[in-house]
């Protein structure tokens, strides 16, 4: 019937921090990987359709940047393929990279394919504001862009990357 | 980052009955209304955009009749401008009257325009499969159809009535 709206507490919120990546770690080849594809139906709020490897995934952002409002919904693949024609702009295609930073931290490096090539950007997501600002970057993250739209998986979509 | 699927407690879930209404009550002028617009972007799961009277709701709907899992996701007025011309089929327009038939329950009673006219049906949404199950209709409820999957509003905007 439609008038629930969801709201506060049924709403995870993300805090994620994000960094370019120079040069891939040596040791990349080591860690699980996954393909992805992902469009993106709207771009305010953030609908996104992403296969995860054989995992279909709808994703529904708020607004904000380091801490926002995400909500994931199951797909299969035939809704899947009806809902990727219907995306604006480019579709994404990248190698998904899990890799350890901490006992407890997992970073995910994305290595882009295609028109968005040769990108590459790592995130790491964080249980707490204090946990996000007290951690130490590796070696092998380098520039920050966490506060930075244009990193958006979503801007990268509409715009390609910025020469 | 994605990796978190919504799952159990999170999950609102529905429990509903409808049915047909053929003639509207004699005093449904007194009960407030909103007018409706909305489309399919995919079916199955259901993904319905709709324009509630100024109100713009992604909805997301699992699988199942009597109960199913929903979730409702604000949009603005231009995403909504922007993903009903992506939807599928049919898009739906109608008049939703607001009637109490309880203390505590109020049907939603839908009065279909332009492809679906002369459609009418009428929804009442319970807090428990008993309560649903102890629900005695009112004497201008007609024939149910709770369980006949050809009166979902999904269906109804694939193939239109079934003459």
């Amino acid at each position: 019937m439609g008038e629930k709206m969801s709201t506060g507490s049924d709403k995870p919120m993300e805090i994620e921090r994000k960094f370019l990546v120079p040069e891939l770690p040596a040791d990349i080849a080591s860690y699980p990987h996954k393909e992805y594809v992902q469009g993106y139906l709207n771009r305010n709020p953030v609908i996104r359709v992403r296969n995860e490897g054989g995992n279909y995934v709808m994703t529904y952002k708020g607004q904000g940047l380091l801490a926002r409002e995400e909500h994931n919904l199951a797909l299969n693949e035939e809704s899947f393929h009806n809902l990727l024609p219907k995306c604006d702009g480019i579709i994404i295609e990248k190698t998904r990279h899990f890799i350890p930073v901490s006992d407890s931290l997992t970073a995910e490096l994305d290595v882009f394919k295609g028109e968005l090539a040769p990108l590459q950007m790592v995130e790491v997501e964080f249980e707490s504001m204090e946990q996000a600002e007290s951690f130490t970057p590796p070696e092998w993250f380098g520039k920050e862009v966490t506060d930075d739209p244009n990193y958006h998986n979503s801007v990268l979509s509409q715009k390609g990357m910025k020469k």
